[in-house]
């Protein structure tokens, strides 16, 4: 059976250029099935499309193909790149948009290395950049739509068990293109981050992992707002505020039956800050 | 074959949520055929879940497994469930989504015991609460997406076969949380619903079934306007509003070439009275 | 294995309209894949369905069937159709939403016919009115959602393999409804052309394709600018505007980094200017 394909985007709904490349795919893996991330990445969003692909990686099957097209640098030098993981591969423009899957592979890595009595465990990411032109669509792609000339044959191709290398030219991972927010700053009895994505409901996601706040008690100073810790929205009265760490792992702000960002109108980047309270 | 199974959510389309749900269903069942009913519900509006879900559900194959998470009270006490029909089964929060659904198919027994000449027919619905984590994706689910956690584990169980009562303690049906609209009221010379529903085009639907009106002949009453009794929107001058039986079965109301929302600005739960005529 | 089906309605994605198309589908032919192509064409534009319709045409494998449902005369008395092309099938109204992709067609054959000395080629679109209840999902279908009831069930047969004349009586291909954009008009030292669509990134896709500007330099005029010939809109500082062949095959105009529809703030119909240059 052909291996799951997932697409994300910031194509928007109005246009058929999604459409057009899962033609292009039936075209090359006919019956591969394909799941829709999200094609409603603001314009050339690229940390959008970071943060939302490292947050459904997890949760597919192994040897998924990941087919990202937010590309503001389409028809320039940027690198049309795949890249093969422990869990299966992702396709698109090297510009960042996959640094966050990386660095989550990273941490299982070293993760692994350390409870194998810290032997060196072999880096496990391949990339290639597709250079090869027998894989893409036509010889001539346009300028404008890598997304069908050239990133969704090579999903397909994947897919259809093409080995990563038959791809292109081989690039060392470490020369990727990595867009990570700032690390946690420290702060007076505390630790500070920021907020690194809004959703649908108006939830404000923060760069602090559950891991960084998980040894003591504390609230969340934010937007001149003092924030308890809670399990989940529903503790608090309709209309009020928590900090829990959310279904994603990170610290998270929500209003209960609200919206978040209705309520306090922050912007990505802005600080939130965690301060340890007595046990 | 693996089943179908729908979705039906307030998730919106900028996140990944919904695709990471379909990535947990394609671990447990790979190759389950999913559809997507819609993810534009207000967020958590359960009313507008349970007219779009008993909207869809009987043009489905038998079998078909239908998953709603619109969940204002995940994390809370709510019930999570899952409920086998005579057409197939529901999977989701106890909130009175399925609610629609339910008085379809008590409707429908009611109807063939009648034709079976009165003899009581079993009834035909099962519900279990969803307590069995051995069919959750791990023992400690999220406390805010449950649609990832239990919810979508169940659907793909189910999908693959796992009779009803494997995933936890059976509920007496009776105990399900209903949310109905208010029944109809007679009037002098009529009766009057309410508006239940107004779609993308605007068009308004009633709380109003064919049956109620098929008798002898009728205009509306609405928002200060007297609406003829038609067949379809264009048989009145384009820009001009008419009644009639929609595609789901209910008195609709639409304005030819244009949206009746524009027109009239009304609200869900307002009046709609149908006048009956001389024939 | 069944074939692929797209779909292309301006349904929205609020109600469930399209997933019950898909229900019904998935009834006459389970296990169909079904491909989104758009839901979002404005409410009753058959312009806009057939512009996006004919560019998603040319990436599909054969035999897909695309199943179009922008339908402003539901209820009266526009046929109701289907077409065979040499690629596959076209099921919807006959409004003129196909004739983008019959004009490909007509285009291709014409150019088989020159580069086949000559000899005329056989016409090879054929079409019918799905007058045969038979293949129809009730024999008393609803006024105002022929795409549940006669348009999904037409395509699932055909997806089925059910032959094109089972499905009604022959029309004659010249007698389908054509909306074609105004042809090109010379110009004073080049050629004029109209906007026909403006996409979600705000490109503004003209009537002119690329054979058109194909034999030497020009520059274009448009809205009291002048923007100079390039080939992708990378190639202009950010914010400057550009003028391509865009990757449908059309001169397109776009703004680098931002959208050339909220520069320019132009309709669909507006005039675009080629200029020649001198080589």
């Amino acid at each position: 059976m052909a291996a799951l394909i997932t697409l994300l985007t910031d194509f928007g709904d109005r246009d058929v250029y999604v459409g057009v490349m899962k033609g292009v795919i039936a075209q090359i893996c006919p019956g591969a099935p394909t799941i829709d991330l999200t094609h409603a990445i603001p314009p050339q969003a690229v940390t959008a499309a970071r943060f939302n692909l490292a947050t459904a990686y997890p949760y597919f099957p192994d040897g998924t193909v990941h087919l990202m097209v937010v590309d503001p640098g389409v028809g320039t030098q940027r690198r049309a790149i795949a890249i093969q993981t422990p869990r299966g591969f992702l396709v698109g423009p090297d510009n960042g948009g996959f640094s966050g899957v990386l660095q989550q592979e990273d941490a299982m890595a070293l993760k692994g290395r350390s409870s194998h009595s810290g032997a060196a465990s072999p880096t496990t990411i391949a990339a290639v950049e597709l250079s090869n032109r027998d894989y893409w669509r036509s010889l001539n792609p346009s300028t404008t739509f890598h997304g069908r000339d050239i990133f969704a044959p090579a999903a397909a191709h994947l897919a259809n068990g093409v080995p990563l290398d038959y791809l292109g030219r081989p690039i060392d991972p470490q020369t990727l293109i990595s867009l990570e927010p700032p690390p946690l700053a420290p702060i007076n009895g505390g630790l500070q981050g920021t907020i690194q994505y809004i959703d649908h409901f108006g939830n404000l996601i923060t760069t602090i992992p559950a891991a960084a706040v998980a040894q003591k008690p504390w609230q969340v100073q934010f937007n001149q707002a003092t924030l308890p810790q809670t399990q989940t929205y529903g503790e608090v009265p309709p209309g009020e505020p928590a900090a829990f760490i959310g279904s994603h792992g990170w610290l998270e702000i929500a209003v209960n039956g609200s919206s978040a960002w209705e309520r306090f109108r922050v912007r990505l980047g802005d600080p939130v800050q965690v301060i340890w309270q007595m046990p």
